[in-house]
């Protein structure tokens, strides 16, 4: 296991099918049949996928049905909040990869009423962060491990060149 | 190619390796030996991934020594505002996955001076996003095929169980 909440995360979430399955049921795709046809992914794949998800607290499975028992698949509280995370992604994906006939998918808000643009901020300011105005800083578990070897070293370096700022939550 | 800018944007990264190179170059770690050392992925694995990066847009390699040449890699304009959507993954880590001993990572915002969790906003009201307050609709770009055939119709019926709300950017 690395020492880092980004490969812990992406360890959690398994791989790349495991997104779009939490896409999907995000967007109302929850059963079994209608995930394999929507992804064009095999059953044993899709099967071991909601396994691994379930395992590690994403999913769960819901009875729909008593007779005969038939199931759906929700996020939890854990993969609810994956969502806006992989909001930020699309947003992403719209601006660098997709093709010029735009965004196949819009994002409303409801509180504001409008079509809006995910956008990762800072929680104290509300500003948006990128690379040149974030400081990286080694934080209470913060250990050398496979994956972090050299990282404490140069997150250090790193910090120590930025201005020294105090810590606030 | 998935018909979605969530999977264009995940078959452009590739895999998690991917984006564990994509945290490293961010930090500091930017010389192939490094990436091998820290990582401890293999060479072949390392180098075939950075080629993918440099072919996706995301790295790119920069000569830092004439005699002998040396080369390392940095991120691109793409690459960099990946950080945001990884630095939102690492708080959702920090939040589900991470060990008791507290976030191995932390952000300092260096405009407000303040160590922050960074969460996903909306860009018109900037308040928090999250799957109650968000009613994703088709955008432009909607087309069904593989990995999205039934995404049309549920996103078009979760959109019309929702308030309508006017568009706008």
């Amino acid at each position: 296991m690395f020492h880092c909440s980004l490969s812990r995360s992406l360890e959690k979430i398994g791989d790349w099918w495991t997104l779009l399955i939490v896409r999907d049921l995000y967007l109302g795709v929850n059963r079994f049949d209608d995930l394999v046809t929507n992804l064009g992914i095999s059953r044993n794949l899709l099967a071991s996928r909601l396994v691994h998800l379930t395992e590690a607290g994403i999913v769960e499975r819901s009875c729909y049905q008593q007779r005969p028992q038939r199931y759906e698949y929700r996020l939890t509280a854990a993969g609810n909040e994956l969502i806006p995370v992989l909001m930020a992604l699309t947003a992403w994906g719209d601006r660098w990869v997709t093709a010029e006939d735009g965004a196949p998918l819009l994002f409303e808000h409801v509180s504001c009423e409008s079509v809006f643009t995910p956008q990762v901020t800072c929680s104290v300011c509300t500003q948006p962060v990128d690379v040149d105005n974030v400081t990286p800083r080694l934080g209470p578990g913060a250990t050398a491990g496979p994956g972090t070897w050299l990282l404490g070293n140069r997150v250090q370096h790193r910090a120590e060149g930025a201005t020294p700022v105090p810590r606030s939550t």
